[in-house]
């Protein structure tokens, strides 16, 4: 089973998402364990601060080292193998599948959210092994790039999605946008569902979600082509595509 | 004051984070509205059914049309604006700190979060104004990604960060990753604090600071610094950087 201890000052954001859908039926199923830890608790200091002035001058507070080095410490302690220490943060490695995929292998994950102005930079060099960015937007604190880890995290572990498929066929597992999708009614307010999805033509229909799935790409996220290999077929596409432009 | 209104078939996942922190104060300041409505109540189904499978075949199901139309319609009547009909999608424009300050620009935000497989193709034609993914990774629905674009438009309404000068001088907002913080104690755990850092020299602190901004962006976020005018001086340590290299 996967333990995941998050260190926080606001454990009581995570109730709801820990307790809803897929999080909630991982920890059912015994798949993991989560530990919401509100690491003020940890703090020698008599009025239990975590944060300080900056040094050399500036703006807001500063998270102290003293009482995240002890949390992580007892967290690790009596344990058969070493925690990943991911530290949420703005300066950190953008988050991607690959990410997720490799911490889904990890057996202890503690994951660290910061707040106000940031963490003494000896929290980032001797206790994180790990420095994760979610996006390139400010957000209050670190708690909902934890709970985006998360959730990335536990569907990624055995059995926890219902239908092993799904997990396999969702963007980004083939590098490219997904197809759209469409449901009944094939008329809705005059906007029709397209012939092709209809025809229960197999193969057409399989061409069709390729081709729409490679022209989203393209057109949005240009970006990800970069990282994938083309068939002949597909570049035959986008040529086509770049001409009627 | 704005107003956000949140449909997503798991409305509790919403209360620990709305509750907390600075979206707590932002709404008891009034400068904000939060509204989490269930769409599953929108449905004319007798089973109250908001998904169906996809035609053409596939794995998953697809959420129909009918719920979230007559929901956005239910919810943009009687209003003086117009709202910004926000999809959180894997397949959507990736998420920024500059799209965050052009919502929080807006009176009437509407986020959609889906869940399951996707939305039926005609939700994201004919009834979203954007389509926002928040990263590149797989999240079990689009609620965490809406929590992300709320917390990070809320934070950005006047007179929400009680200090103004935070959210200016935040990560992204001169294009540069932050510098290192160093609080008390000077050492820690045989650690020691940088000492230019203690040494009461402001100008001098200043340029170590905006050195390391710029060091920590070019050798993390190199991606970043394409879109930041350098001045002589920056240009000058990387090429020292490339050389030491």
């Amino acid at each position: 089973m996967m333990h995941i201890d998050i260190l926080t000052l606001f454990p009581e954001m995570f109730e709801g998402v820990l307790n809803s859908s897929i999080l909630k039926k991982a920890k059912d199923m015994e798949a993991v364990q989560y530990n919401t830890i509100n690491f003020r608790s940890y703090s020698d200091n008599k009025h239990q601060k975590v944060d300080d002035y900056p040094y050399g001058g500036g703006a807001g507070m500063v998270l102290t080292p003293q009482p995240l080095f002890d949390a992580v410490e007892d967290l690790s302690s009596n344990r058969s193998s070493k925690p990943r220490v991911i530290l949420m943060s703005p300066q950190g490695e953008p988050y991607t599948q690959k990410k997720a995929e490799e911490f889904s292998r990890e057996e202890h994950l503690i994951l660290i959210c910061g707040h106000y102005e940031g963490y003494d930079e000896r929290i980032r060099t001797h206790l994180a092994t790990d420095e994760i960015s979610v996006g390139d937007y400010i957000l209050t604190g670190g708690e909902l790039g934890a709970m985006v880890v998360t959730d990335s995290v536990v569907r990624l572990l055995p059995g926890v999605l219902g239908n092993d498929h799904s997990a396999i066929q969702d963007s980004f597992s083939t590098g490219l946008l997904e197809h759209p999708h469409y449901t009944r009614p094939r008329e809705f307010r005059g906007m029709n569902v397209p012939d092709v999805i209809l025809s229960g033509d197999h193969q057409k229909i399989e061409d069709w979600r390729q081709k729409e799935s490679l022209k989203r790409t393209w057109e949005r996220r240009p970006d990800l082509l970069e990282n994938v290999v083309l068939t002949d077929k597909q570049k035959q596409w986008i040529k086509q595509w770049k001409m009627d432009k």
